[in-house]
């Protein structure tokens, strides 16, 4: 898993039943020194709002089990909302 | 999954069922200042064109599943045009 | 596999049985001059500490062999304590 | 996928059936400006030369079934050669 | 497949019967220049010894193959030693 956090969301129409209702999350990755770069676009499982510091699952099999699926089409998700990591020198949360 | 930007399209011989008629995109990815780096190549899924910006899903089991496969050659698709992508500062579409 | 760093832990609630009493280390990976660049979180399945030098299998179908599971939301977990690690020019452990 | 430019090959002993009478190829991965950077090894299902650019298909499953296979070691396969790849301002093939 | 030059091996206890009497061989990544950089850890296959030039798969479901097995927690091999490698202007091996 990464940490990110999330700087705004996307909106586009994929036809697929899945994304209905799903909402696409812009993630920034964490470095461990508190900065970030790079992103990843991860559908939010736990109500995650710009600028929160969360926990993204980037695997396609666990990415469908967060959700109770077999088969389906996510690779990244939030689960979890990150209330403190510990990086050694820096703090995050 | 990550957001890219059409720039053009490949002409190739695929020895594979599976690419009669599907159209290979190049898709430049997007960073979050609105600049691009590095690409990947998406089977379409959308009608996408030159110059829009799209969604791009990049994994196996979830580009078969878009196109409803259990199996099948596929690892990146466009799964949907980018109508508005919020990166805090950078506003795309 | 990748060798990392145990440089601290990520404190978050994960709403998924299986994460319930499992430990999520923040891994820096070690190059192989003895530095650090990079992160992952793993699981932590051999009671690894921060500043221990530990094996990490970043891999899903393998995470999840490693706890017996057949499906199972983990991607990276912490699968050894490196006892020596012999780079040619570095040796670390 | 990614485009790639077939630049030579390896010779090496697979002790394994899928390996014999395939050729392994090293193919350096092209960027947008025409440029290469980077490679992977790729098994080689179209009879591609020295030179030649080529489409790589870098996922284990596709790979497989471009082979007709269920099981079987490959990530990586060269699936057909470009006629043509408009990346906007740089043309190749 | 990537090529890698074998730089050493890691002791390390894991507490899962595949490892058993099984070697991690430290394996830098050889670019097309000669040169190498970063590193994966790779259970040998082939009996490679340091500073030989190897060729590495990595992929879980390749790898386990490549050990006759349905399931095991494998990502990265050693699957053969390379007598020759023509990268067009460097020639290894």
């Amino acid at each position: 898993m990464k940490i990110g956090v999330v700087s705004g969301n996307v909106v586009s129409t994929i036809n697929f039943p899945f994304f209905d209702s799903k909402k696409l999350m812009i993630c920034d990755y964490l470095n461990s020194d508190g900065s970030t770069s790079g992103y990843t676009i991860a559908v939010d499982r736990v109500g995650a709002g710009v600028g929160e510091t969360v926990l993204i699952m980037d695997e396609g099999n666990s990415a469908r089990q967060m959700f109770g699926l077999d088969t389906g089409p996510i690779r990244a998700v939030i689960v979890g909302i990150v209330d403190a990591a510990d990086f050694g020198e820096t703090e995050v949360g």
